[in-house]
């Protein structure tokens, strides 16, 4: 997992080389969103499916760091005054602390157009319909009916009583999506086609549940030093959350049951999905 | 020109359905900027240059409906009260007014993804290979190296004293760049090679140079009601413009030397490039 993160910091590295003009302050933004820090799962989840069928390293590479820049932009905007104002982001301080806000919205704009960027790129992959495939399939996942449309229903739950229902929905869109899209796009890169992916969709589906259960989980019983953030905050803004909907033991247990049915997905694959079994365990037995 | 803006207001009336769930204020607000007003000039020139081949009129509006919603995107953001500060846009309050400033930073989000979402949507093209290319294409103009970096620079021009080759960069990155993808996206819907494509690029670049020049002559000399936003910001910002730097005849004069010049470019084609030629005139001759 390590290696994965130390890829992708090289890839932002590269890509976010420092301008000598006066778009300088952008690049030292998004710079210190994207290198360094985080758990990098979606692109190792992206990785991890593209080498179940034998993609090219590189090319998975380079289709993870778009997912990772498109992750990262969320965060930007997601810490910002207006939205949940937070002020630590793994471990540093956040962008619009660190920059300023309009340098922060800026520079989650520009990874947003960066993550479609490298996906339609042909050195991610020669053929097109694999690139076009991939662009759509991230888009939907970062649009109104993914990402950003679960960011407004979080939003809306400071002021309303959501039940288990719409939180599931609400986490489905806001963390689910894009990470059902990186094992979409792992799966894409491997040239299978819809049809063949529908045991991972069931596994992308139960681990990006266990996946905000777990996280849940955390902003009650976590270290805020681990996790690199603010936690406690659900509660603070009065937020139902999977925690206070089902209670700590049920929903440990559920996020377990989830792991175990996310695994039960991949049990037509051998060893070579030994990966995404780990990813599913780690999932809930992180620290941050 | 009226028939490229109904067309485009039927197409994010039906893109942009309001659902019945939490996410409803989102769609509102991607309703409010995207919906009714605007000059229309990236789908025109979109739609103006698909039509040079022939291309069908239905996949040029998809193409040029993601072109504008990119655009509209850039709007809600620079209207933001950390970025230009703005109230008025096309004769109505700006998003985050309207809205408030989370839902207006999410709306514009959301009609960034959807932008690429149109463009990766076979029923856009059949081709992928024209859609990964246009992706590409709207990626690059969006991203640091072109309408972001651009705007970071215009936000840095507060502060510094730029000169005039300063300035027209900043411009390309912040408009230029942007204009130049309508006219290449509709290339590229006509299967035109990226040598084909140099005359309309030379096109592209004097009109949005001329269109520029424009602008910064409306700022200072034009009616705030017919402009339907707030003028005069440029001056009272301390920021160099082409007008600061040339005087008002001298840009007047590089206006209309810029549009003939683009004119020029398309002395390869006939009646067919007539609307593109209308364009390029209507752009120093606007009041708004």
């Amino acid at each position: 997992m390590g290696r994965v993160a130390t890829a992708v910091d090289r890839q932002f590295d590269m890509l976010l080389e420092i301008p000598d003009d006066a778009r300088r302050k952008l690049y030292e933004a998004m710079r210190h969103a994207a290198i360094g820090g985080g758990k990098r799962l979606r692109p190792l989840l992206v990785m991890a499916t593209a080498r179940l069928f034998n993609v090219d390293d590189s090319c998975a590479l380079r289709a993870a760091t778009a997912v990772e820049a498109l992750h990262v932009y969320s965060l930007i905007h997601d810490d910002l005054p207006c939205m949940d104002d937070d002020e630590l982001r793994r471990g540093k301080p956040t962008t619009h602390v660190a920059f300023g806000e309009a340098a922060a919205v800026l520079a989650g704009d520009a990874l947003h157009a960066i993550a479609f960027e490298l996906l339609a790129d042909e050195r991610t992959h020669h053929d097109p319909f694999v690139r076009a495939e991939m662009t759509a399939c991230l888009a939907r996942a970062a649009g109104p009916s993914g990402m950003a449309g679960g960011q407004m229903m979080d939003l809306v739950a400071e002021k309303s009583t959501f039940d288990l229902p719409t939180v599931t929905r609400l986490q489905q869109l806001k963390t689910g999506a894009l990470i059902a899209a990186c094992v979409e796009i792992g799966a894409i890169l491997g040239r299978v086609n819809s049809e063949g992916r529908t045991s991972l969709r069931g596994y992308a589906h139960d681990l990006g549940l266990a996946f905000q259960i777990a996280d849940d989980i955390l902003d009650v019983e976590g270290d805020e030093e681990k996790a690199g953030k603010a936690l406690h905050k659900d509660a603070d803004a009065g937020k139902e959350t999977f925690l206070s909907l089902m209670g700590l033991e049920r929903a440990k247990d559920q996020a377990q049951m989830l792991v175990d049915q996310a695994k039960s997905h991949l049990k037509a694959y051998g060893a070579e999905a030994d990966l995404l079994r780990a990813i599913a365990e780690y999932t809930i037995a992180r620290d941050r």
